[in-house]
């Protein structure tokens, strides 16, 4: 039998390693022949663009550099699987390329969009009687997918967020005048990735002093009287702040466009920018907002070890989990210990998490809205822990080139 | 004899380095009793204001964690000092701090704005006939001082850079569209920092496709054609380009603020932004601007080994070309070998370096005005070679924690 494999939805640093679980676990498996790649997430399977990845990862060395290796090797896409019922003409495509390829399970690496292709396909195989088994492996950096305890992915954002903020704070502090520094982090919806800069706690920082999440009520007048707040007690405050919170005022339109991806998600940028312009405006201060952009989801030379383990053996128990003949699946973490810290791998049928989103919790916010609880830092904490031992060359990390068809 | 130390201008990651070498140098000379930190620069000495750094860093690790910590442990500042006619009572509050506590020596690290103090104070001593000597340590992530070979905390921030770069790389090439991505790099007026992004070619890297510096013409009707023809060749586009680069169209103005600093410097900001919306607007494809922001130069988790025990070095020098008798000098690299890589630290008149910048070679920009030649490859590469052995603590490298004082 034949598997294939696809990435899907935006780039982090653990997708890769998830890839290599799959293809490690195939290897090992006497009755797998082929392990195709499907190029550009579920689009190669609708295009019959597969690459041949016994032909690419060649190594055990091709496999250590892919786990240090950022992004997606396969491509990625954010194509969103019509309804069976409105466009039957992609399932048929999708089967074909499946059957001609023999390809009798396919495990799908992606967020909670691609847990919506996950249910979609394996409803319609099983519609039409056939053997095929789909699996989902979660990944985002946002970590808001419901039912496991965390997304790969996440650890090694977040370890790159609390680093970098903790070099801000830093920076921020070599000057004698008072200063206002907002670093904008990414989260949609959910405060997770903003939320982590809490472990700096746990090294002793006071800052950042602020943190506002999207799950938060969030005012600019109590922005403003907050950093006034803090100003009186700290020469250099810093402030974290998730790039979807809600600005209620008329004149943060501007700052919040109104474009959207296919899955209507809103495109946001610029909350760190009109705060700047916030403190300036009303309080008159130094202040600098600092965007940490797609460097949060790519930065694999500062990521966490436990985060690129877990998500190569939630690859391998993905495709354990087709062999036993499960479809429809997402792979989850459970956490079964805090200290030591310790997860088990478990499924659940995909349409638990397939466009649900998971939210910080409330419990976890400070009753001032501009915290997160020490509870939050104890979940945090595991996740951030460990390095790789990153192979380099010419004083960079190396990166797994990509086959030629990729460039 | 006392001897006083004080830290200028912006931070980088071999700033605390200098310093180190500075204080062991001082430990390890018999005829030095107290070692002091001036806090905020050459202000700490004008306001009283000092600190006994022995009793602050007390042992082996302190000295190796301020290595691996960025910014400046001692606070900066961007004070210009006045001429001694039109302000002598400020020359006559130093004299008399430096007289108080009896320091003989004072080692100032900074930039090409700190060597002016190196002069006009050392000039202000030599001519009251006091014998007190004053070195200056270069500083500055803009590499952009005369004489010196390269400049302590560039090597560290041309690793972040171009291992940021690479990861941006991998990240802009997962979705099928094309995609033009631009990574705006600090630099006022001198493109070393957006040059260094060539020695990603070392690894096989194609990209960055474009690079811009300020020492190059620039025109936006040619940027655009530039883009292109490189869209016609890669599907993402990468372009490095310097905060720094002329932007002459008549829309630019907006971008480019005219607010400047106490030295007379343009704050620049928006580059990128322009340029993304140059290529939205005439292009218009998928198009993504990333500033990378005070990270350049406080990401002290992919310092570079070779930056940071040189800069120890030059702070060792710089106390024993003090106690020999120097003064008004500032202490620079001289390569002596490319391969294998080798610089002596020698010393020259800081009047030579003062308020001078030193651009990015004419002759190591492409004639197309938009690449750099294989020249610049060999002249970075050695500075980005080796990696610190970061100390780490629930898993984030840990900062040497300043004075309360300082806090």
């Amino acid at each position: 039998m034949n598997i294939a494999i696809a990435q899907s939805g935006g780039p982090t640093c653990a997708i890769n390693s998830s890839l290599v679980g799959v293809f490690k676990q195939g290897l090992l498996t006497e009755e797998i022949d082929a392990i195709f790649g499907s190029i550009n997430g579920i689009e190669g399977i609708i295009n019959d663009e597969l690459l041949n990845l016994k032909s690419i990862i060649k190594t055990n060395e091709d496999m250590e550099l892919l786990r240090q290796t950022p992004s997606t090797m396969l491509g990625s896409c954010r194509y969103k699987l019509p309804d069976y019922e409105s466009d039957p003409a992609v399932y048929e495509k999708i089967l074909h390329t499946l059957n001609i390829h023999r390809i009798e399970i396919f495990v799908y690496i992606g967020g909670n969009d691609s847990m919506d292709t996950v249910v979609k396909l394996s409803a319609y195989l099983r519609n039409i009687n056939s053997d095929i088994k789909i699996i989902g492996v979660p990944k985002t950096i946002d970590n808001d997918l419901p039912v496991t305890d965390h997304t790969p992915g996440f650890g090694s954002a977040a370890k790159y967020v609390a680093a970098t903020a903790q070099e801000i704070i830093r920076d921020s502090s070599v000057y004698s005048i008072p200063s206002v520094t907002i670093i904008e982090i990414m989260g949609r919806h959910a405060g997770w990735l903003t939320a982590s800069t809490c472990v700096l706690r746990a090294n002793g920082e006071e800052a950042p002093h602020l943190i506002y999440l999207p799950e938060a009520d969030f005012s600019a007048e109590q922005f403003i009287e907050d950093v006034r707040k803090e100003m009186a007690k700290h020469k250099a405050v810093v402030v974290a702040v998730s790039e979807g919170i809600s600005l209620s005022d008329e004149n943060s339109a501007e700052f919040q466009s109104g474009k959207t991806d296919n899955f209507g998600h809103k495109y946001l940028s610029g909350v760190g920018k009109y705060l700047e312009k916030l403190v300036a405006d009303r309080i008159g201060c130094k202040v600098r907002s600092i965007e940490l952009n797609v460097m949060q989801r790519c930065s694999s030379h500062i990521c966490s070890k436990t985060d690129i383990d877990e998500a190569e053996r939630i690859g391998r128990h993905a495709l354990r989990a087709a062999l036993d003949g499960n479809t429809g699946q997402m792979m989850y973490f459970r956490r079964v210990s805090e200290m030591p810290y310790a997860v088990t791998i478990e499924m659940t049928e995909a349409s638990n998490a397939a466009n649900l989103e998971k939210m910080f919790p409330r419990e976890w916010i400070a009753p001032e809205q501009n915290q997160v609880t020490n509870a939050a830092v104890s979940y945090f904490l595991p996740l951030i822990q460990g390095e790789m031992n990153i192979m380099m060359k010419n004083g960079l990390p190396v990166h797994f080139q990509r086959p030629l068809q990729m460039r």
